[in-house]
């Protein structure tokens, strides 16, 4: 049960993973000497999740993982949001034409991996939340070990229920874990997005600071976990988190058919070809 | 796992609810025409439960859930009580008379029925707490998605312990969803009825206001919600709510067993007997 | 499932307790005439566990439980520390001497027992911290029903990441279940030690107050729980509690192993000569 030495097992390079090149398009990774690595996510203007962001994600904690010098990751963005959550166009139109069927599964899939493997990687992992991060881009702050946000007129939250969508039940659970029951439930039916201070309250975020403020006050908090020997924390942190991840793997399988489902809803189709229309005609 | 459109399966109306005339006794039930429906209690002077109110409350959530045109739900009291919880007079001398015996079983089956119904419906539930709260009014209260109460000398909370009683394993663990495991344990252990400034402190209830602000925050309240799509909502609802109902279900009928032997218990009969015996004494 | 009358099934008089001698040599244990049990740790100077000390309090639990003028127990130190901890000789060294390693066993299967013990005791459990208690002294407060601290440069908390060692699983849940899921992944991780006040804040004591103030705040405290009847309080504190304590005995086995690995891992081995070298050559 209890091991000194035992690090987390190192999960096989994903197959998802392998199809990304080994230069990364979306997201810029750059690792110091100080023994922690720094991830910008760099898909303008909004960060939002498509297939190769996500297996780039995913391929990016894995080459930390193995990095030596790095016991650490923090994530933040190169754009004035943080993430807006899933590319819509993912999932619009899957049908009809195998190549976007079979690219929504790997879509999701590979979504599903990111959270994985974020929560469950030895490295300390903070996320440096520099704009808004609804959804998707909330999810992804959630499954670091440590939250700090800049103060402003910036958001964050799961407001999937608002757009007529459902936070799938993993995102739920950890959300519930991070907040508390109560405030999940009451977040989640309402879709609420909670400025940083409210978020800061009911401990969605760890630390609120201004702008110039925000990768300073990450680092600092990053040297403090550097400090803690590695061999305890790491085996802590898979006491705390294997159950989930054990309940994750057993209902991903699940999920995924489910999310084939939600986005295949006729009504859905429908808002999103709305919603791109609108959206073409605004460019013209 | 994930569905768009799907809404919580319809539970056939239940043959506890059957027994009810079809208009109602105890419960003063209105629809209004903004999207939902309106419940007083009106069990006077105190609204305990009995067999019947039970039953009352329960065709009322299935009323409800039936109206095309109703998808909320505020539970409020006609009286200056919100609910003192179980009328006495259900648990007194239960045996020997074959129809008390009976009666009793039917009396919690439609309590279990009543608090299983109300926190699994699609509908949005909240209620408006004009006055004391304890135990099985308190309970009525925690079923729902949204509690505002009256500032004032009232009181909420589960006091069983008091009395040497135990609230049932499904109340105790709706109880921890909603104040945590270690206040629920506390508030539990002692009975504690708190005030509405500590109970809204805890999370117990979710607002305070003065009386005449109460029904226009709840109606507010209602709106806000009313203005979320059902869909993700409900759905939602289920994801997160669904593990509570299968083990309350699973547990039920133990539940049933344990309530009628606690019940039969001589030492509480005993105690029933010289709290009846005041009363009469106090009406001469 | 509810009972009215029965009380938690006392549990055989363990083989580990049956080992000490029947007065105590480092537990203090004071029956009053109000009602209560008081236990003084008295191992100094900082009453660092030892298997003789771990087997007294599970026979002065034994004790109290077993008194019928008893029904509560307050814990508290004779010392300034309220306790260290586990104490370090019984971890150095125990390969190769056959009663050593036997010794490191029953030490731990005491630690584990007492713990176990103090949570499911059907008696009111305090804890009066009049002064550190990292670690172990953390946990045996968090196993009682209350804990009041003493104000002052005092400090709380389960610190054991910060020396490359991991609190054990169950300590880990208990721990989640007194401040929570998300501030007890932040508190483990880093192993943080909480001063009076900002353990206050998060839950993990219920109450600071100064010196000379401790033990009349927790007599006062105990009056107003002996006041509750012990019928629904028992029987709630097992509803509440009996999952956790079939978790517990479930992984007892494999936890006793997983720290018999832990203490023979060269690495510690190698760390606690150093300390227990510096020690020696402090003290000529």
């Amino acid at each position: 049960m209890i091991s000194l030495v035992r690090q987390f097992k190192k999960i096989p390079f994903s197959n998802l993973a392998k199809r990304c090149a080994s230069t990364f398009q979306y997201v810029d990774l750059q690792h110091t000497e100080d023994g922690y690595s720094l991830l910008k996510l760099n898909r303008g203007p909004v960060n939002s999740f498509n297939l190769e962001m996500a297996n780039e994600l995913v391929e990016a904690i894995d080459t930390v993982e193995k990095l030596p010098t790095s016991r650490g990751l923090i994530i933040t963005s190169a754009h004035k949001v943080f993430s807006a959550g899933l590319d819509l166009t993912e999932l619009y139109n899957p049908t009809g034409d195998k190549n976007r069927e079979e690219r929504l599964r790997l879509f999701w899939s590979a979504f599903q991996e990111v959270n994985l493997r974020l929560y469950r990687t030895p490295l300390i992992t903070m996320a440096a939340i520099n704009g808004h991060a609804p959804a998707g881009g909330c999810a992804l702050s959630l499954n670091c070990d440590y939250r700090v946000m800049v103060d402003g007129k910036y958001t964050i939250g799961l407001n999937e229920t608002q757009v007529g969508l459902t936070a799938p039940y993993w995102l739920c659970q950890l959300f519930v874990s991070v907040v508390g029951y109560r405030n999940a439930e009451k977040f989640l039916f309402l879709g609420t997005l909670l400025n940083p201070q409210d978020a800061l309250k009911v401990g969605m975020i760890d630390d609120v600071v201004s702008a110039d403020e925000l990768m300073p006050t990450a680092l600092r908090e990053m040297k403090k976990w550097l400090a803690v020997p590695d061999v305890g924390r790491t085996k802590t942190k898979e006491l705390l988190r294997i159950g989930y991840v054990k309940e994750f793997e057993k209902l991903r399988g699940g999920d995924l058919e489910g999310f084939v489902a939600v986005v295949n809803n006729p009504l859905l189709q429908k808002t999103l070809g709305g919603y791109f229309k609108a959206l073409q005609s605004k460019k013209k």
